[in-house]
């Protein structure tokens, strides 16, 4: 698994190539992980489930409890809404971090429908009033609990399949995964539902989460983090991101594939592969692919297996057209189609006749970006050998590479380096790395960056990504990871906490 | 209103400036109006409906029983699948005519929910197999009926509000827009609803009308009507049409609308203006307008009366976020930011993050266009004056003008003319028009089409437009109609059945 932001939090995907080899289910260790923090660690013997609010009666359920009501099991889609977001980074730096196209995975999830347990309960309705089913996560984040909330009739609607799920892949749920129990909402971004879930409850409001409400959203391009803020934009509620929307993505060819003269020469066929979904129970109606920038579209072979699923089809016959997986989908082309190709592009269809626009549009959390995927065609001589290789836009987290990804070090770029403001007058201070890993704790909190010292300490609190993010570190040199997730603007910021630089022979590699 | 078919059958749209300055309700008589055939003379007081098939109780009801029951009243928005057709056409003839932008409309309907009359019959359900619910118009078209079908539980869900309607705008329905009753299904194409209501029919199967299989589909783009055919590509289940996909498009500046230098120069502010809507329920969250060919996007106001319409809020406080309505959106500029612009497009986004394609995708039908709509702007100077003109990518039916229109007259194009390969050999026969207008009914039917005369009797059962269509102009000349209506492989057809030349005194204007 690629990890996205260094050691913590665990934020992982798969290498697509790996990801699409797995088939329809992808296996629990390959799936995405998202963690805002630390991993809660919860045992089912004691872990328990409150339903409260404006309900008659108010549930503590144990999960032996839960697991003992009617269950449905059945494979479904998640996707992170960061998905293919580093595309974005390569555009303009996003607040969000580099997730490649493999923030999506298919796992089957087993659980009782929130719908069934709501009923236990007995939520008392208001014909004046509506009503929210909000959820709180028992992880402790810096900005709160993890939390959301949904409309009660998405809710109460079956054919949504709503679920508190506590089965993965046929075994409970791992802790990465929200261990014992979690809310699974087909059709709908992951970060809209809470893993180590502790508490349902049936609200007149949304969720006053932080997370319901200042994470998740997509933002007109205009607008970026300090404009966001000024005019108040963060809150509109139409900006709130709920239900996927339509993306795709080549994972055949590879990255840095190369096809050589010898194979060209031979025409035989060559078969270009990928992934596609839709949100809200869509179905993908039709998967193109051009190779002359979209002038021309040649209809790819969908591969569909969700409805002759064993499970899906043990939930009922059902003319209701509802889709929760992702589709794969395969074209042929004769292998002469891509000597003077220049681009592969792909382009899917919801049953809605809605589709991907061609080109991103930015925004400043680098959600749901989900124009054509490109991969560039480029030709090249090796051995004398005339072949070509195929680029993709990025490659996840910190690996280089991808026609996307600036070559040169962009001068304006706030890197932080040893060529930033803050260089030393002669007079600055030195330390050595083992000084450094001394300030190691809450109280006293050192980090190394490009071979600058500085004290994070009074910045534990503030910091968005949260203390532990940068508590694990402590003492160490985060050089790397810093300067790939953080914004320009955070870069601009850590100059405050400057102490004194890196004695000169430990220094590190740039 | 613009009429689209000529004569017969009435096809009709409001110029789009018209439309818009209605406002949020379109007063019937400009309500898009879209007929396959002759409007059938009903009456209040005799008409059935009738209730059958997988059902317990079948009902034959009168209009006054299906009044007597409960009934909700709301504004929906109605388009017609074929909205922004003649863009389509002007890439390449599909085999459907010439809508403008101006094929949708937002009336408010009143009727009984289906749910509720399909309770009073008590549906024999079964699960093991689908439930349809089949609707059968007493039209008489070429082609039998027109009628279609949806799957029971979209009808079942009240949160779709699928009604049988017999109101709109506050009367009964007139004769154009379905009386006495018609079906209504909000965020769906005008198409997959039935007017002239005769029949309602709870099948296992879907509808069997050839207008619910064989029309109102979005083909990929390499199939023209030949190799869909032979390929039998038409009834892939994947290509129907059922709900509207986003769309948006510009009715301020209007085509041919010019600002001149002395309004210019007072660098006052210009007001952009038009309509989106969404399919689905969604909501439209975002509208926005480029002045460069789509590098940047000013976020345009959006007016959305909906939630606040007194019929909305009546129907009861619902959080649960269903949009049937048109969007208008705004937006102003200073009039120095068109002076330099060569083109003024428009986009709108959904709630699930979706949004229209830049460019179309022509396919056969001509249906759901919804790529950016473009108004080119271009410089002019009258009595030394400097001005902006604008121009729309078309007008609608047979109104000249728009930047996708060719200037020329196409050497390919197979448009009958005096020129065409039937050019009478010197002893061609000739006749008058008042002889021609002699040969006027279904035994003997003849027409006129740029000075040729063609006996149309052998082609009236066949003609993919309904007998009607032709017998309404026996006798006479229908050059102009023809010729826009019609594709080349028509045009072409209608070489078997020349008959001869009008006489020179009478030749029709080209």
């Amino acid at each position: 698994m690629v990890r996205l932001t260094g050691k913590h939090p665990f934020n992982a995907e798969a290498p697509l190539p790996l990801l699409l080899e797995q088939g329809f289910i992808t296996p629990t260790p390959l799936h995405y992980v998202r963690n805002h923090g630390p991993v809660p660690k919860l045992s089912w013997e004691t872990h328990r489930l409150i339903v409260e609010g404006l309900v008659e009666k108010p549930l503590d359920l144990s999960m032996d409890d839960i697991a003992s009501l009617p269950y449905i099991e059945f494979p479904l889609t998640m996707v992170c809404a960061g998905n293919r977001r580093k595309e974005q980074n390569m555009i303009k730096q996003t607040i969000g971090f580099n997730w490649g196209p493999a923030a999506v995975s298919n796992a089957i999830w087993k659980g009782v429908r929130l719908r069934h347990v709501l009923e236990l309960a007995g939520i008392k309705l208001d014909p004046t009033q509506p009503r929210y089913i909000c959820f709180e996560g028992v992880d402790k984040l810096p900005n709160g609990f993890y939390g959301s909330s949904l409309p009660i009739e998405w809710v109460m609607n079956d054919a949504n399949d709503i679920i508190l799920a506590y089965g993965m892949n046929g075994e409970k749920l791992t802790p990465d995964h929200g261990f014992p129990i979690r809310t699974i909402f087909p059709g709908y971004i992951g970060g809209r539902t809470t893993k180590w879930l502790g508490k349902v409850v049936v609200s007149d409001k949304e969720s006053n989460s932080y997370y319901h409400f200042r994470d998740n959203r997509v933002l007109p391009p205009e607008f970026d983090a300090e404009r966001a803020t000024k005019e108040n934009i963060w809150y509109n509620p139409d900006y709130i991101i709920y239900k996927l929307n339509i993306n795709s993505a080549i994972a055949a060819p590879a990255h840095d594939e190369k096809i050589m003269m010898s194979k060209l020469a031979r025409n035989t066929e060559y078969t270009v592969k990928g992934y596609a979904y839709m949100g809200n129970g869509s179905k993908c109606i039709r998967v193109e692919i051009s190779l002359d920038y979209g002038k021309t579209w040649l209809l790819a072979k969908m591969i569909q297996p969700e409805p002759e699923f064993p499970l899906v089809k043990a939930r009922g016959m059902n003319p209701l057209p509802r889709f929760w997986c992702w589709t794969f989908w395969e074209l042929s082309i004769p292998l002469h189609s891509l000597i003077r190709c220049e681009e592969i592009s792909v382009r899917a269809w919801d049953s809605n006749q809605n589709t991907q626009p061609r080109d991103p549009t930015w925004n400043v959390m680098g959600m749901m970006n989900n124009c054509h995927y490109k991969v560039k065609v480029h030709p090249f001589v090796e051995n004398e050998e005339f072949g070509l290789i195929f680029e993709h836009p990025t490659q996840p987290g910190t690996i280089p590479g991808g026609w996307m990804v600036k070559k040169e070090a962009p001068k304006k770029e706030a890197k932080v380096d040893e060529k930033s403001k803050t260089s030393a007058p002669s007079n600055a201070k030195t330390f050595t790395m083992s000084q450094v890993s001394k300030h190691n704790n809450e109280k006293d909190c050192w980090i190394v960056v490009a071979n600058k010292v500085y004290d994070a300490t009074s910045f534990l609190k503030a910091h968005p990504g949260g203390k532990t993010a940068i508590l694990i570190n402590a003492g160490t040199d985060v050089t790397e990871e810093f300067n790939d997730i953080h914004s320009e603007k955070a870069k601009a910021k850590l100059n405050e906490f400057y102490v004194g630089d890196l004695a000169s022979d430990k220094k590190s590699k740039l």
